[in-house]
C-alpha cells in the first residue's frame, strides 16, 4: 500500500509520521513529480500533474471541507473524492459564528470601544425576536452551527439547495424560497460550497433584500462575496456591519478597501482550521475501510463533482 | 389592592404603566415617605424607611436576581421577599458568558487586533481539553450558562453550596471540594450570590490553584472579588486576563487601576439587563397566584434570607 501527501500549506512531517505509525507496512512519501503509483493521496490545491499521473488511485482525499480548488482540475476518472467533513472543524464554525451573532446582537464591539475610552456606557437592550439569524447551507458545518445559535434563543432561518428538516429552525430551500430566506433574516451566515451557481451570491440583489440594520457574516469562501456590492451597502447604511474571514484573494492584499472599512471585521480564514490529528483519524480511518473493502458511498465526505460539493 | 413602586435606576412610568394595566382595579403608585399600607412592594435598593413604614406587605419584589442589597436592611418580619428569577436575563448571562470564553479560547481580541493593525495573522488553534470552563453557582442561571457552553463541547465543571447533578458537567460541592473544583479550571466564570460567606472569594489562594494561564469572569458583584490580588496574579502572569462585569463600586471610578490594565476587559454591568416585560410579567404573575390564595413557597424565587439568596 502506497500514500502520497501534498499538502504546501503545512509542515508535512508530523502527517507523515502519523499516516506511517497508522499503517506501519505502507510506504508513506511526499509527492514528487514522477512518483510510482499510489493506492490513497491525501492533498490540499495539489498541481494537475499529480492527479494526471495518478489514474489508479483507491480514493482522493482533499485536506479540507471545501473542495471547489480541487474540482477545478480534471480528476482521474472514477476515483472517489473525500472532503473532510466535520474533523474538529464543525464545532470550531459554531463557537465562531456564534460569538459574532453575540456580539452583534449584543452592541459588544461599542461596549468594547467604550471601555477602552474610559466610558462607563450602558446600552438598551435589543428584543431578540429582531434579531433573526438566516444561515446559508445546511450540510455538517450550517447544521452544528444552528445548534450552536440554538443555546441562545434566537430566531433561526435556514437556506439549502434541496429541502433540509430542522427542529426549531424554519428552512427554505431553491431559487424559489431564496427572496424569502432572505426577506426575514437580520444575519446572514454564509456556509455554502462554491460552485459555479454560489459564486456571486452575496451581491447587491440579495444582500439588499435582508432586514433592515442587517450583517453579515461570510465563513464560506471569499467569492461567494461581490466585494463592491457589500461597501456600497454599507454605505448606504442597509448593513450596519459584516465579519469576514475569506476573501478573493488570501492573504487579503494590504490595498484592498475592506482594511479600511471599520464595519468590516477581517479574520485571516481562522474560523475553522484544520486539526491534524482529527483529520487524520478521519482519512485514516476512511483508508482501513476502503482496504477492507467498503463501498466508498457508504463512507461520509464522499464528493459529487457533478453538484460541486 | 395596592401596589408601591421604588426603583431610582428606571424610568418608572413604563412600569407604574403596565401595572395599571395588568391590575386595572389596583391602586399604583409611586412610593412616598408616609406611603399608605399596600399590599405588594416592587422595589431595587429601596431605603429602610419603606421598608420599616410596609409591614403588613403579601410580598416585597426585588427587580433584580441579586438580593444582596435588599438583605442588607432590616426586612419586615414574616413578609416573604420574591427576586427575579431568569426573566430573561439568563439567555443574556448565557450568551454573554459564551462569547468571553470563546473569545479567550480563540485568541480572538489578539486577532482582532492584528486585524486592526493590517496583519494577516494565523494562529495555531488549543486543544479544547486544555480549556475547561468551572462555573461557581449552579442556580437559574449557572444551569443556563452551562448549557450554553456545552453547544460548544468545552469541558465543565460546576461548584455550589450544596450538591447539584446536571448532565455533561462534573459538579462539585461545598467547602471540601472546592480546592479540587479550582484545580481542574482553566476558565473560572463566577455566578454566586453575595453571601457573607462568599464575599472575597476570588482571592489570592483560590485564584492561584486555578490551571497555569487561567481567564476570570466575574458576572456576580464586584465585593466577590480582592481586585488587588486580581492585578497581583497577572502581574506574576498565572491568570493571563479578565472580564469583569461588576465592581465594588458602578461605575467603576475613572482613578481605578482596572481601567489601564490591557488584560481586564471591562463591561459596564450588561451582562443580563432587566427586561422589563419579562420581569413585570414574572412579578404580575406571582401578584395574581398570591392573591388566588397560592403559597409564597409554591412560587419560584423566594429568598432564604437565612441562606443570604
Amino acid at each position: 500500500m502506497r500514500i502520497l501527501f501534498h499538502d504546501l500549506t503545512l509542515d508535512p512531517e508530523p502527517w507523515l509520521a502519523a499516516l506511517r505509525l497508522a499503517f506501519p507496512q505502507a510506504d508513506v512519501a511526499l509527492w514528487q513529480p514522477g512518483a510510482p503509483q499510489a493506492d490513497y493521496a491525501l492533498v490540499w490545491a495539489p498541481p494537475q500533474q499529480l492527479l494526471d499521473e495518478q489514474p489508479r488511485l483507491k480514493a482522493l482525499f482533499n485536506i479540507a471541507a471545501g473542495v471547489d480548488a480541487l474540482l477545478k482540475l480534471r480528476l482521474p476518472a472514477g476515483v472517489p473524492v473525500f472532503r473532510l467533513d466535520d474533523a474538529g472543524m464543525a464545532v470550531q464554525m459554531a463557537e465562531y459564528v456564534a460569538q459574532a451573532v453575540i456580539r452583534f446582537y449584543r452592541e459588544l464591539d461599542a461596549v468594547q470601544a467604550d471601555a477602552q475610552a474610559g466610558r462607563w456606557q450602558q446600552r438598551q437592550p435589543q428584543p431578540r425576536a429582531q434579531c433573526p439569524v438566516g444561515v446559508m447551507g445546511l450540510g455538517v458545518l450550517g447544521q452544528r452551527v444552528l445548534r450552536g445559535l440554538q443555546a441562545f434563543d434566537f430566531p433561526l432561518r435556514g437556506w439549502s439547495r434541496t429541502p433540509k428538516h430542522m427542529e426549531g429552525v424554519q428552512t427554505f430551500a431553491g431559487p424559489e424560497q431564496w427572496h424569502e430566506f432572505l426577506a426575514g433574516s437580520r444575519v446572514l451566515v454564509n456556509l455554502l460550497p462554491l460552485t459555479p451557481e454560489t459564486e456571486n451570491i452575496l451581491n447587491r440583489s440579495s444582500l439588499s433584500r435582508l432586514l433592515p440594520g442587517a450583517y453579515l457574516i461570510n465563513v464560506a469562501r471569499g467569492r461567494h462575496l461581490v466585494d463592491e456590492d457589500l461597501l456600497a451597502l454599507l454605505d448606504n447604511r442597509h448593513l450596519v456591519g459584516a465579519l469576514l474571514d475569506v476573501f478573493r484573494q488570501e492573504p487579503l492584499p494590504a490595498e484592498h478597501p475592506f482594511w479600511r472599512e471599520p464595519r468590516i471585521r477581517i479574520t485571516p480564514h481562522t474560523s475553522a482550521r484544520t486539526l491534524q490529528q482529527e483529520s487524520l483519524s478521519q482519512m485514516v480511518a476512511k483508508m482501513a475501510a476502503l482496504q477492507a473493502g467498503a463501498k466508498p458511498e457508504s463512507l461520509g465526505g464522499l464528493v459529487r463533482p457533478q453538484v460541486g460539493y
